[in-house]
């Protein structure tokens, strides 16, 4: 096409090739307790929470950063793969995995929305911004809160420990702590009593 | 839980109701050509459509509005079903059908972000803001991307006219000039050519 630009031409290129996104799947199920979630659903989810839920978090957040934040926080996986949380070999690589695909999807974009995105991309890795710590915080209830709804079956699958969960969930605590709270209380307690979460922190509740 | 606010158990219970709209089923196949997308992740692929081409809007646009009202905008389906839009009996029905969805399904929030939704989604269907309009420039513009990448296997399946196609498009060019072009010349005329879409405009064209 002569009279489209170049800078939409790499946009729509971004665009289309993002849609691969709804190709990787977690290890997560859905509430059907059947079939495992994909990144795009996954996202979409966690920025639906980020609407509805801002009011929750610790730091006052600027909720425009926060959506745009966990709308592409998953999208180096395209090509790095889903690493799952509890998984140590995996994380072991995942940065450098993370950041070639990086470079490569980012790098479809124009220039200045290449930076954006990555700078964005970069600031949720970090965690240390209200809006990251936010993202984080939806990054883990949103499983959590699916986990309990599917009957645990993710945690089942991989005798998944409670101080892996209460680690990871660190980081919930530092994005909401109200949010940290009902997660705790409605989804790992009961999840522990009756055996889904394997309670390896028995002593130190 | 004794501790959650019952602002937060609504929050929470209409959270875990969204995740249904993973399971309503698009007519629009993924760019591999094989899978139907789902309502929750064509949501999340207009949202980042939203984010990276808000600036050609012909009408300037709040984005978060504008990123708020697209990932709600399908919402409804999770009762009324998703409606192809080349199928008018099902569009007879439609709108008693999503009225009757969005009245219980935001009706699961606490009062003002029940009003705050349905506010957005009431926009989003009359179509006259700079936002509504570009949100329905991105829910045009993103399934014909896809049937164009995918081989036009859903226009064909369908025997979808141009004259329809051109007649949904109306709301595109509403949205945005620089798309709506973009979008006619990189995906429908060359599957008017190829014989994808049913031309039944030959002499207007």
């Amino acid at each position: 096409m002569n009279g489209a630009s170049e800078r939409l031409q790499k946009q729509m290129a971004f665009i289309l090739e993002a849609d691969k996104e709804k190709f990787i799947q977690r290890q997560t199920y859905l509430t059907d307790g059947e079939r495992r979630e994909n990144d795009a659903e996954h996202a979409w989810h966690l920025a639906l929470m980020t609407l509805l839920l801002s009011e929750y978090a610790n730091r006052e957040i600027d909720v425009l950063r926060t959506l745009s934040m966990v709308l592409i926080h998953d999208i180096v996986e395209i090509d790095a793969g889903d690493t799952y949380a509890y998984d140590p070999v995996g994380r072991q690589t995942q940065r450098q995995r993370e950041t070639e695909a990086a470079d490569r999807l980012f790098g479809l974009l124009p220039e200045d929305q290449c930076r954006r995105l990555r700078d964005l991309w970069e600031e949720f890795e970090a965690g240390q911004t209200p809006e990251a710590a936010f993202a984080h915080a939806m990054d883990n209830l949103q499983p959590t809160m699916l986990n309990a709804a599917a009957g645990g079956r993710s945690w089942l699958e991989h005798s998944t420990r409670l101080s892996s969960i209460l680690e990871r969930h660190e980081g919930t605590k530092r994005g909401s702590q109200t949010l940290w709270e009902f997660c705790r209380a409605q989804y790992l307690e009961p999840n522990v009593e009756n055996g889904k979460i394997t309670d390896d922190c028995s002593g130190e509740k």
